[in-house]
């Protein structure tokens, strides 16, 4: 048996086996199949944010399964969209791949979109979308939501005497990806089976990033917030910068391995800081000083963080 | 004097280079910076479609200048706008690139986004972004419209006695293609120089779809529409497939090379169907009969065009 491919079916014949596993957008006055989709917005504002996954620095596909894939490129969009303190209404998703690609491998994709979408967030979905070809495994997200006629919660109004909170896990997607490249490579480099360690890789391949949690945050007053994905540490010193102040985080409010917390990217955490009392599910690890920039335990600490041009090699993966 | 690349400079440095020379968007009421972006969505609902481009398939950088193909993103994405009957009003634009590309590559590309967004729709601009390292040049570009309270022009609604007619280029962005692989290659299937005829590749490098016939085509009760991408011949037949129709066709109204214009892809003209006058500056060029698929004075004429898995070879790149 042959496995039908991308190549060998066509783009046509390829939408028509995906669609049907696509997530529905409740929101979808015209989905997928003409030039344009239309959205209803009815705030008369729209939230947008987009996001590219390339094979090599952001992802294996020796590690991860295209239902992998498809939650995280849905997850990591949907979190943009929570940080503004929206809540997301629709993704169009870009997907170029190589003409040996299977379809199976596409419709496991849209699995993976459409099981992040419910369990994310419910009445989301996928409004249209492009197929290509590359030598290059990419996948380009695009998320709408919807701010319920709140303000946006920017980086830019964090105060001083604000708590710092976080929601969401911070470190466990640097430990996981740490694991992926001792356990899950070969002498070369190259990536072999990860299923033995698959469960405890999870916060890497499947971010569960607390969506529901940017509405909340709004609905609470946050004055700052942002999805934390490129670590603690360099997300800390954006929302400082952007405001003006300092953020003082407490090491010991940031769980068993501070150093991890601080430094890992892709967690997909949110954090906020509030004037008043800190709401569920966000937990308090600092707070907002005069000054300028991130401060660790009150002493000055380096807030750089990953680079996408700087810190991936080809090679190294 | 060694010149800056992606790698050397990292991504926010990078991004600092490129902002300033983006397009403004006037319905931006956050622009680029935050996690997401916020547009106004005065009518309550907003146009959406997405687009890849991919080095290889869709472009080459022996052809293209990276202000061509920041022109061509834009143009492409406006005229998808275009065809629902909306006005653009942003730009969300994803690029991922070798870590080797220069900085300067990314301003022209920006360059290019600007001018185009400033030809075909004055107050659209970039509203958001990301950047990745990839081996493949890639260009995601999500683009926006506003339907200034009008329904949307749908592929489904052409209804036998509407004449058929079209706004801008057919065919001409082929003959380009084929000038391109005819004179701008050497014997290894690599391209050289094309600057001897780039005045007569433009149609093909720099397309100028009729982005403000858009909007006429609403107002003028257009039932149907689409932008031509893949050809005349394929995108006829699916209005007449969407709307349960013929369409028929009369070469003799489809200029000096009907052959062309029917195949050729990548013209980004609007095709749209009318009950009564064709506005300017749309021609009529057939009817719309009882029946199905398309007709070509009377006779049923093959529908297929381009699909980029089944056709597309790294060879001939």
């Amino acid at each position: 048996v042959t496995e039908n491919t991308l190549g060998s079916v066509g783009e046509t014949a390829a939408l028509e086996r995906i669609f049907p596993r696509l997530p529905h957008a409740a929101s979808a006055l015209v989905g997928p199949g003409d030039d344009s989709a239309v959205l209803a917005a009815p705030d008369g504002r729209f939230v947008v944010t987009t996001d590219l996954m390339v094979h090599g620095p952001d992802f294996r596909l020796a590690w991860s399964t295209a239902t992998d894939l498809g939650w995280k490129a849905a997850a990591s969009n949907l979190s943009d969209v929570a940080a503004m303190g929206a809540v997301p209404s629709g993704l169009v998703v870009a997907l170029a791949a190589p003409a040996a690609t299977s379809v199976t491998f596409l419709e496991e994709f849209a699995d993976g979109l459409r099981e992040a979408c419910s369990e994310f967030a419910p009445g989301c979905g996928v409004v249209g979308g492009d197929l290509s070809v590359s030598d290059t495994l990419t996948i380009a997200v695009t998320a709408f939501g919807d701010l319920e006629g709140r303000a946006p919660v920017l980086r830019s109004g964090a105060r001083p005497g604000d708590t710092v909170a976080i929601a969401g896990r911070a470190g466990e997607a640097l430990t996981a990806l740490r694991l992926l490249f001792e356990k899950a490579t070969d002498e070369h480099g190259n990536a072999t089976d990860a299923g033995g360690i698959r469960d405890r890789v999870m916060p890497q391949l499947r971010p569960s990033p607390p969506i529901a949690a940017g509405r909340i945050a709004a609905l609470a007053g946050a004055t700052a917030m942002l999805d934390v994905s490129d670590g603690l540490a360099k997300d800390a010193g954006r929302i400082a910068r952007a405001s003006g102040v300092a953020l003082d985080l407490d090491p010991a409010l940031l769980g068993d391995d501070p150093a991890s917390a601080l430094a890992g990217g892709e967690d997909h955490a949110l954090l906020a800081t509030f004037p008043g009392d800190v709401p569920e599910p966000f937990r308090a690890i600092g707070r907002v000083t005069t000054g300028d920039g991130l401060l660790v335990a009150g002493k000055p600490h380096d807030a750089s963080g990953w680079d996408p041009y700087a810190d991936w090699s080809g090679r190294a993966g």
